[in-house]
């Protein structure tokens, strides 16, 4: 934060800095743990075991069709662990055509494996590795079909990976997933990095094929684009603002 | 520990003390822990799930009757957190009389009704309260449960609660749980706690109807008791020490 930025804020005043703090409590669900030492007990194990059961397939009564590639499941995990899957499960179960199939559609099979990870075990997958190239494309899947299918933990995890990997690159089309899913922090993260931009940094987002694909579908996001970045880098970026607000005039029309 | 028995000890030697350290590593099985921040992200809501699903019976398919009480769940539940169960249900499926029953014998309901509950959520039920009168005994017949259905996390915590209320009235019954299920912990800390008793505790043990129960039943517990006691409190309580080596002679004729 720089100096004029500070002293504007109203968090200066009469020569007193207040700090706000955001403090999140976890409460703990499990009552035993004032009487045992967590050292000696082994970590809860019931991801594991339902773990187990997803690649062991033991019990299995559905399979999942997702472009061709079969997946094997249990109709009662998925309920219990999305209402999306539940509404379809029981649809499946009250209806005359109860194949034990569902067709799951527009969506690659490696992300639904990853999804189908997450719905038994509570965790990423190995496959989705902040080693690889494709990450951030994974993840954005994953956060999409969080979203469809109501998973609201996972919908964070990937909303706080996308959030802490935003580059110059990638950046609309983080604010666009953020728009489309009603992700407030990773919009708003997505706007501090463009107003952190210099003018080269800025032409390249504008010159970018994501950039355009905003622009003709939700314009309403760049003008709320403009006016916060306006806001937040308000003495540097200026003339970069201009060429945005060019842009935004250009949509109007 | 006293002087005496640190300077007689092979951890002291050459004026070097060795400190012996048992390092429990504790494996995170998250793998995006190192990109998402925690206070981000809610805890793992997958025992909360499976909880809902107890509580609401949506889907079950068993009825465990433990002394005329009944209790619904899911065969896949039970099957995939006790190996037990999982050979129980197992042989129901297969055999010709599945009703969807199972009779539950030599089990309270109220201990039945918190192993299910740790059967699905992986902790202790607000029942097994400390503050209760009967929280050991419960405990005691929950780690009889854990033994019984081969959960040996229920079996660890419960043997962890044990090891740390341990009381002159109830030790002779810890030290039957431990002997007849095999946790060398929980013995070793009832032997501990014997050692350091005076002689009128000690008396108190031993006149107590545990003690009898426990030297009609496993006499050998007691003599490793004396060699152990004898050991471990050589100093001070060779006097009560003595009245225990009568007993076992007692025991052997």
């Amino acid at each position: 934060m720089e100096r004029g930025e500070l002293e504007a804020s109203p968090y200066l005043r009469d020569d007193r800095l207040t700090i706000e703090c955001v403090i999140s409590i976890l409460k703990d669900a499990r009552p035993f743990v004032d009487d045992v030492a967590d050292a000696e007990v082994p970590p809860s194990d019931i991801a594991a075991h339902l773990g187990k059961l997803l690649q062991g397939k033991e019990g299995a009564d559905v399979v999942l069709e997702v472009q061709g590639e079969a997946f094997h499941a249990h109709k009662l995990v998925l309920a219990m662990r999305s209402p999306v899957f539940k509404a379809e499960s029981c649809g499946a179960m009250r209806g005359e055509k109860d194949t034990g199939r569902i067709t799951v559609i527009d969506m690659q099979p490696a992300v639904f494996e990853a999804l189908l990870h997450f719905i038994y075990t509570d965790s990423l997958p190995a496959m989705v590795d902040p080693g690889r190239d494709d990450y951030k494309e994974i993840v954005m899947h994953l956060f999409v079909a969080a979203d469809r299918y109501a998973m609201e933990r996972l919908k964070v995890i990937c909303e706080s990976i996308l959030r802490k990997n935003i580059h110059a690159k990638t950046v609309m089309t983080s604010l666009a997933l953020a728009d489309q899913h009603r992700c407030n922090r990773l919009n708003d993260a997505c706007i501090q990095f463009i107003a952190s931009l210099d003018a080269t940094e800025l032409d390249d987002v504008i010159a970018s094929q994501e950039y355009a694909e905003l622009k003709a579908t939700s314009p309403l996001v760049l003008v709320e684009l403009l006016e916060k970045t306006n806001r937040l880098g308000k003495s540097k970026s200026s003339v970069h603002i201009g060429s945005l607000v060019q842009t935004v005039r250009y949509i109007r029309m």
